[in-house]
């Protein structure tokens, strides 16, 4: 079988992670392919913050378990953190931030990395807090959260797919 | 290079197509694909129309054309579309049919057919006559246009990829 085929197939979300740190030539790798993801009319309406400082990573993990009223860690101990976000102003920003995040989702898998999209982003950097910490990233302009790609080594086998629907597809 | 990532940096859009069709068993193996993407709380929130009967691929041509007041061909030429739609009941579903549509495109490229992502699904199939046409396939429900994937083969070199812009990436 086709290897990316394969690699597309058999990518899971991974749920629990061992607290190896992700090595950074394969941080680069994941996040180089979130950059070749499509965008509409080539604008390239994404950016992404690869978070691997320990307090950044725990800030945003408390920021995000907020949003739901917990005090858990919703990044279930994944030492790095890829977070999508995109221009609003760009008509098909919500669209091209998601199509980031699957090739990071995909990357990950292809490099024997656990990875899985914790979703929340939106609301995150639409609080004052989120929006402080772009600006001392240096960040300004409009961006809207599209999510979080947490990776890291994947602390035993991930469950196996569900079943596929039975109506996924139609043809004509 | 590992062949995955090396096949989602390769991936280009493709704007220009040969008439010949999609072979069956290429097209079913891109559908798979699009089943595998992730999607939130594993919901499988999206569903696809994979549409090779060239009466319904003119006909799709056609109304996409119509909400841009154009009569161009929007699909290039292309002789196979698969239209991606996802359930807006499900809170994750924009995020969910786009990665659907990112794997249809990457799986694509990994078997040697062009692809592209045709916008305006959601304005077509809110549409009388989109929900018309979901209606006659059966398809019954409050889905929304999420993306065309357009596919075939490549009439000659797809454009060699922009250069990715220079603040893609922040690193903390």
């Amino acid at each position: 079988m086709n290897e990316v085929l394969k690699s597309l197939l058999e990518r899971r979300s991974c749920r629990k992670y061992r607290p190896d740190p992700v090595p950074k030539e394969l941080l680069d790798q994941v996040l180089e392919a979130g950059t070749y993801a499509a965008t509409g009319m080539g604008k390239q309406s994404p950016i992404m913050i690869a978070v691997t400082d320990r307090e950044t990573r725990d800030r945003l993990s408390r920021m995000n378990a907020a949003v739901m009223g917990s005090d858990q860690d919703p990044f279930y101990g994944a030492p790095a953190v890829i977070v999508v976000l995109a221009d609003r102003n760009i008509p098909t920003y919500l669209y091209d931030g998601s199509l980031v995040m699957g090739n990071l989702l995909n990357a990950a898998h292809a490099l024997g990395l656990g990875s899985c999209w914790i979703h929340r982003a939106k609301e995150e950097f639409d609080s004052e807090e989120g929006k402080a910490l772009l600006r001392s990233l240096g960040i300004h302009g409009d961006w809207e959260g599209i999510g979080h790609c947490i990776l890291g080594y994947a602390d035993g086998p991930c469950r196996p797919a569900a079943e596929r629907k039975a109506n996924y597809i139609c043809r004509v």
